[in-house]
């Protein structure tokens, strides 16, 4: 037996976060295993390096240190987690469950609980960067746990992250800070699109609109990030308006939580939602400023 | 007489903006003037290198090619030029109006009227930057007018502006521009002041949130720099809640004129109005967080 004992890790769902979580553990050194339904994605992280690959970890899970959970919601970590034939029953005890998928702070708790029951450890993981972040390992994770979470998951976060930010010992702060994070993004997409969409009405030319607007003081890397796409016309979803209606939906779950009143967060949350029932929830979120009547916006080049 | 005629060009309202573009056109070598009610400003241009300084221009309009408006809004504008021995019957014919202050797109048509029947030339041309780039020459214009007023007021251009956006012809433009980049401004400071008071509810260090979203996509210009006199507890205004009562309030006259349903801007205008209500009007902006009640927020160094 070696003293240097190999470090095994599971990344569950290797959609673009995932995947590019999943290769920076290959590079890292560690034994990474990959799980998901969709068959192209197993066969690219199998070809990148992957220990292994499956539609369930039934085969592995008794040997995994740890598992990186980045699914799409908190249903999708229950089912993963506590479903049939579900993860919680087959990992050893002590392993770590990182929970890095947008969640709201009760969820994340109620995780915890039943996590605990099995004798596993969870980190509230959330995090952010985008894909190109992910894919070189830097992406930003804001983080609530114990010590011991942390440690037992030091080499899944060096290989992952830029930057780890620990927000305190109790499960749910991780969450809350992603949320409070998603609070900001959502209203800053839903603020450019009401700008643009005014300055479409008034006459002004929305190339010119975002040339003055990313060179003064009303920029946010949302406006710069998503407004070009409306300068462009181009709609193809990076990220969709439908996660915004989950995610401000999250922020204002939150609120309700703790007795808060959010303006400007409600009020996103019903333009973006109103933009999902209108038939835009799978094209890139800045299809919100489709929500305006009456305003003639830039169409993608080549394109009627 | 020396073929190298002179310019020479005043500047109304020696504030922040104005002090600064007025210093800038001395060191230009403009045959500088400055007018404004407060004896202090009047001898701190004075020192500058003012050719002269004066409470109102009677004695030097006549020789003027050029006016730059930095007064606080429209009513000072039209007290400026059409009042009591206003300005533009005192100027020569063919003298350029630069108004610079935030007005409405309906205040800048009139005025502009207003001049053309004194024979006298608008440039419809808000400023941004701030406070070090109206110091450095170097704000922001966002301009519309005639091939002749850019024309005659280019000396003035080049000695205030880093960048001057050439909006089109009709006078309007500008103003409206410079509106919209208002809505996103104020949207901004209002969801910083939302979010980060959600975050000192849910129990987050405000210094470790401000961390986190300056480091990712949640990030914009105006959480970067006004969330950070809450993290420090200061509210010293650099810009006051009241302005942004003032801004906000021409976004929605705006909207309203053109018949446009503005969902974020309204309700941020109703956040600084309350604030201002409140007593915070005379605060830094980021006051705004302060009608958010039952949070307890960062306290300056050394106070209670």
């Amino acid at each position: 037996m070696s003293t240097h004992s190999s470090y095994s890790v599971a990344i569950v769902g290797l959609g673009t976060m995932g995947m590019g979580a999943a290769k920076s553990c290959i590079r890292a050194g560690l034994d990474t295993y990959g799980i998901d339904l969709n068959p192209q994605a197993l066969e690219e992280l199998k070809q990148a390096g992957a220990k292994g690959v499956a539609k369930s970890a039934v085969d592995f899970a008794n040997i995994l240190d740890a598992v990186l959970l980045l699914v799409v919601n908190a249903q999708q970590v229950n089912a993963v987690l506590f479903g049939e034939n579900g993860l919680a029953q087959q990992l050893k005890a002590g392993t770590a469950v990182m929970v890095s998928s947008t969640i709201s702070a009760q969820d994340a708790q109620q995780i915890s609980q039943k996590l605990t029951e099995f004798g596993l450890i969870m980190l509230d993981a959330p995090v952010s960067g985008g894909a190109a972040k992910a894919a070189n390992g830097e992406m930003t994770v804001m983080a609530s746990g114990s010590e011991q979470a942390f440690h037992k998951l030091q080499p899944v976060l060096s290989a992952v992250a830029g930057k780890v930010y620990n927000i305190g010992q109790d499960i749910g702060l991780g969450a809350t800070v992603k949320i409070i994070h998603q609070l900001l993004a959502g209203v800053h997409i839903a603020a450019g699109a009401e700008a643009m969409a005014l300055a479409a009405k008034a006459g002004i030319p929305l190339d010119l609109m975002y040339d003055v607007v990313t060179h003064a003081a009303g920029n946010s890397w949302m406006f710069e990030n998503r407004m070009k796409h409306v300068v462009e016309g181009d709609y193809t979803p990076l990220s969709m308006v439908d996660i915004f209606v989950k995610d401000l939906g999250l922020v204002n779950d939150t609120a309700k939580a703790l007795h808060f009143p959010l303006h400007l967060a409600s009020t996103a949350y019903a333009m973006f939602t109103q933009a999902s029932n209108a038939g835009y929830g799978k094209q890139d979120d800045s299809a919100v400023i489709k929500i305006f009547s009456g305003v003639n916006l830039p169409s993608k080049q080549g394109e009627n």
